[in-house]
């Protein structure tokens, strides 16, 4: 599961005969040795072919424009095929979003330090200021814009400023309470994770653990998934469970539930930056 | 967990000091000796009290009215308990539904046939002829009701009283594809439990399977709960679930989901005999 | 997950550059649309590489000797590849065995009749009579081999020549109580998978529910593994398992785990008739 | 589950009719609101009782010993009872112990701080320095105390001391990769909770990753338990479990491990700070 020093070639195209046989083909001319690779047909028959292939290639940083003009030109165009390589000097550039509570954006701050999330935070920033003890002495960049009621617009132009200027290439939504507008999300033009507390599509929109209490549900959870227009019907990543009972005051269901959020959050982020996760229309793959 | 023998008293009334005092005091001058006791508060203040003791008392089923009599007096009364003693030979006449699935309906056979239900099984209803050769073969009577388009409510009229003539004090629907109108439910007058194949609240009506992998969800559910009214909305008593991923067709994941249901509904039976399950409002204990 | 009329190939060889070009080089030229391919290699120097194709191929099974012949002189043989097609006509012959309790065998047994596990069941032996009555029901033929304490040999040999005369290609102990010699396995020569009830290498050997009561562990479990001649040693193919506690006795152990056993039996069966688990020394790769 | 400002009562007797009858009584005539309570009996006939009652008392604390002679005399003894009260104003002192890795120390540190865990941390120790500087910055005292092969026996005569001097009613070992001696264990007489990182009693001892790689498990996990002079014997307190597969290397079952690890160490300490845990024999009743 570990590829430290791989490359990896992202391919979507029509599924037919011979893509395999293609890319492979290719790697192996190029002298490159393939370490892991998985594949997904989305249907027998008329579907969509996904492909990962990480592959040890030395040099290949050197030589990149030649190994991307190549695999262009004969392997992507005449199969039709949407792809990326990354290579591994590629490091994500990610920013973290959180309001008042802590648990996620600390775990994966922590998880960046321990070296098990390997990318680089170029940037903190919340609408409030509670967090920014915490942040500051890990020596993070901790940027406070507040969301008046009446300033989002504002609020969101300083934010795409920010993201802009910190050449952020991911945003994670470490619990950002507030709606990120489609206008924004469009002009973003980046990838968005956010962390809903509960197991979607249970319990969308606003206070899923009062509801769940309400409900009476036996079993709660966490959904990381990427962020679109529509609240909370984004794309699904990774889901997890905690089992709680009759016993759960919802102040207990919030504690179960911080240990399901911070743990499905940093497994979404980091098949993110394993470029393990394609979406496929309100799908993803997750290799 | 297993208390074969042993006589439960189910208790719920406004809570207040003094409860268990009441209760455990009579019990010990009745000379019985508790081996289980739950109880649970709904709030701090002015919640309900739920209590469930598990207790030996030999010769209780000689001296039932007596002991009845004496509990109502000086405990239930003064504290305005809601209460009901099970005794060691009150069994359980168990009726179960189903349609054209097999998988929950012969799981709980199967259990009935171990010993590990400890309920009669007095008949196997269905609108589907399907499984009859199944159950036959178990020596298992089953009845045949179908429930053609225009005739619900002959046919609710007639599981009605085949239900009220076999004496069934608990209906299980093991997977069984119509809804029941609420005038039967209210006739039946008996706890009716239904296994919903989503994790409810997602998925509640129709399809779930295939609304779940439209979703894209990374985990599937069932969902144990009483019948109510309103559809796939009474008190849930017990949920589990089942991780899957974007290789899942439909198909598969009914094949797995078929797992989780008959596992989910079992426990719900199993808790439910017991006398674990008290439902509070929309929700359940189970102790 | 599902490949109805697809072929399988498994592939085992030391791992170099080339080998997925290889294959599915061969597989486009000989007009196979590729499903699905998972590959592994254990070790990314000097490591071991696995691969699983499955790939439609129509009329492959009437030219099945040209492709073999065609795929190991092109391929196998220039690569030093242990490999194996499965056409979509072969079935697997699976013989249970079982003792005294029924809850694995019959849920195989159920699993059999509603299509789910592609096999044919060619006989069930057991050295008890206890489920005699329950199998003979499902129509399907019951050997009873008594296996008397200075009569092992003679038993394994009985069993030996059953096996052989049914031409089983699978056994697969369901809750079988006894220890199959060296000598047998040998002679059998063909895959044994056994559930052990026992979340391995926790608790190998007798009585594993009363020592996991005595160790008071909160979590028990079963293990699937294929069968070697050391006692619960073999490669673990599935393993899962369920929360306890100390209200737990030994029989709600066992209650409990009767659960997992037949699930973690019946994934491990499903998943080696789907040819997706390959040796790897002491482990395995499940695809 | 929560119950601040609730006095609680622990109780461990031989089994025998009227000990509910007994203590509610009691509580009753002092004027208390029971607010959970739970008990358990090892074994139906000759067993021991276990008792835990949370109740509401104002001003339990101002006439703690009125009720603890009075208890003490009317029901503790009559009944030959081992108890403990808990007052809400008895706060917890806890001691922290780590070697190099700091996922369980910062994890616990960060529940302190967040109020999750009711319970002042009085010291952390360690017998390297990798960790200082992460502790420091929190405001937390860091105590290095150097284990030298030849030195085992002065470096626990320090810690022992330094135990004392901080009047620690509890050690925490959170990934503390020393054996502690019988000895010491016997010297400081306080419970010590350690985290395993696997599933006892499985791969007790060293390097069990490495061990559970070798093995090819297809679940890891991570076990609390309270520490005995026996190696990793001692009575659980709670297990976890994660799902891995033949593509994890040791280094991801140790990323995998580390979640398990902390949840089910700050799930252990939570519950013993709750008073939940009460020890019988080489086992634990977790209320």
């Amino acid at each position: 599961m570990q590829d430290d020093h791989t490359a990896r070639l992202l391919v979507r195209c029509p599924d037919r005969p011979g893509l395999v046989a293609a890319v492979s083909g290719f790697l192996f001319r190029a002298g490159a040795n393939i370490v892991e690779s998985q594949q997904h047909s989305s249907d027998p028959v008329g579907g969509t072919f996904f492909l990962r292939t990480a592959f040890h290639l030395p040099g290949i940083g050197a030589d990149r424009d030649a190994f991307e003009r190549g695999f262009a030109h004969e392997v992507a165009e005449p199969h039709g095929m949407t792809w990326r390589l990354r290579c591994p000097e590629d490091r994500t550039r990610m920013a973290l979003l959180a309001s008042r509570e802590g648990h996620c954006l600390l775990d994966l701050l922590w998880r960046r330090r321990t070296g098990e999330l390997d990318a680089d935070v170029v940037a903190v920033v919340s609408n409030h200021r509670d967090l920014e003890g915490e942040v500051d002495v890990l020596g993070v960049p901790y940027h406070h814009i507040p969301v008046p009621r009446d300033g989002k617009a504002d609020a969101e132009r300083q934010l795409l400023e920010l993201l802009r200027a910190h050449r952020a290439d991911l945003v994670v939504l470490a619990r950002y309470m507030q709606i990120l507008s489609g206008a924004f999300l469009e002009a973003l033009d980046r990838p968005v994770i956010n962390i809903h507390h509960s197991f979607l599509p249970a319990f969308a929109g606003a206070q899923p653990y009062a509801r769940a209490h309400d409900r009476g549900v036996k079993i709660i959870g966490a959904t990381a998934h990427y962020v679109t227009e529509e609240l909370d019907a984004g794309p699904i990543i990774e889901q997890d469970v905690a089992r709680v009972d009759h016993t759960h005051a919802i102040g207990d269901l919030e504690r179960v539930g911080r240990d399901v959020e911070r743990v499905v959050l940093a497994r979404a982020v980091l098949r993110h930056l394993d470029d393990r996760v394609i979406v496929d229309g309100s799908r993803t793959v997750v290799f």
